[in-house]
């Protein structure tokens, strides 16, 4: 049992002002943690990477509506701390982290490790994605559609932002994601082991359905605009367009989704 | 020429004041008006649905970087209004309306208007969708693949909230939409139109790839949690799920994409 029997309720103490600094990125660089905000991330983050978990803030009524939880931070060897809903909303940004946070160090693994995990299967590759919810959509799609790791370069948001924590709802937890290769590094590392790169690109000239998936592959997405740099589209085995019908382009959160659909479909799917 | 000699340059005007409060939905309904914001939606509103656009309110510089829009404005008849960036930003709630905003009519039609344009093809039903983003997200990628139609029941956000405009990025000017119909009567009216209902749910038997898309259809969508009222499931013709692999479910915008791309690359693309 390592519930602390003391509720936190001061929202000016040296430890709020801490767990609030995480979140700056140059923080979470120089401690090496972050936050996971939510009863659905922090169940996640425990169930599938509880030995990087520090501390569980949550209020008591979270506690008492999240048992499970509890007891998987218990099992896990996490401090629970009790807090009050003001220290709780002190701690972060988000107007409700839903009665809890919990501390983490991260859970990104080496390069090497991610690839080793390929096998026959398929990963995404985010190259320039600047927005945390993009990022956080294509970490979600991968997971749902079966990747076998995400791999993002030095160029990205990082995905230990709140706003991309968050928008995974715990799929940052599923499957091994890599971060900061610079982006001709990585796709050099993906060819290596064998991956076909494909450039997701609204300029690409094989449609997606004509677009071979039945390799291993990486699926290179690049920055918001949909836009990959000359450079790295040229270090790519094809560049692929989604057939639309109307509207200037699909969003990458949208083009991802598709994408890693037709792969699942195609690689995984009965 | 409509153009307005007189730089609008005051902040606190009646005139921006009247045009903040289009910010909310009451006012809007009131007026019949609402707000376009940013040179891109501006533009598709004036190429698509120019007769019920009003005002364009630009900075000089942003007329001088688009001169295009300016030229589609005059000849529509709206009236183009020269105003400072401080009363552009007081307009409006977002932080960079990008140099202009447009006030229009609303353009949906009535639901007969919306259904008479599905024809052979497939529409987007949208049921108790509640973020902007989301709904937004469903009508460009109904654009994108090629739904006839857009149907929006009356227990959904207001498709003229700003943050849905914005990011349907002009689709909302792309294709019929109508709004404000009860489900059930949304409903019975797609399966009087002879459309096949499938609703997207993840609890549904029926998968994406088993799925009747060889008929005109309607792709019901449900609120945020994915989920749909039992009472609306029970007056589809079939509930189809996404094969996923892991991660708890797909979020709203990523079902509604896989679907309606489904749909396009079985009934619309070569």
């Amino acid at each position: 049992m390592t519930t602390d029997p003391d509720l936190l309720s001061n929202a000016r103490s040296e430890r709020v002002r801490s767990v609030r600094s995480l979140g700056r990125r140059a923080v979470r660089e120089r401690q090496r943690l972050f936050v996971v905000e939510g009863p659905q991330g922090v169940r996640e983050l425990l169930s599938y990477a509880g030995s990087v978990a520090r501390d569980l803030y949550l209020t008591p009524s979270a506690a008492e509506r999240h048992a499970d939880i509890v007891g998987l931070a218990e099992q896990a060897g996490v401090r629970v701390r009790p807090c009050t809903d003001e220290v709780l909303a002190a701690m972060t940004d988000t107007p409700h982290p839903q009665g809890m946070i919990a501390v983490a160090a991260p859970v990104d693994v080496p390069l090497a490790e991610a690839l080793a995990a390929v096998g026959d299967g398929f990963v995404a590759v985010l190259t320039n994605v600047r927005d945390p919810g993009n990022a956080g959509t294509v970490l979600r799609a991968a997971d749902a559609f079966g990747a076998s790791a995400v791999l993002v370069s030095d160029a990205s948001v990082d995905i230990y932002n709140p706003k991309v924590v968050r928008s995974t709802v715990g799929s940052l937890f599923h499957l091994p994601v890599s971060v900061g290769t610079p982006v001709a590094e990585l796709l050099a590392a993906c060819q290596a082991a064998g991956l076909r790169i494909l450039a997701a690109d609204g300029s690409g000239t094989t449609s997606l359905p004509d677009a071979d998936l039945s390799v291993p592959h990486a699926w290179v997405m690049g920055n918001e605009a949909w836009g990959l740099e000359p450079e790295v589209r040229d270090l790519c085995d094809d560049v692929v367009s989604i057939p639309i019908v109307r509207a200037e382009s699909l969003n990458l959160a949208m083009a991802a989704t598709v994408c890693l659909h037709a792969s699942s479909s195609r690689m995984l799917l009965p």
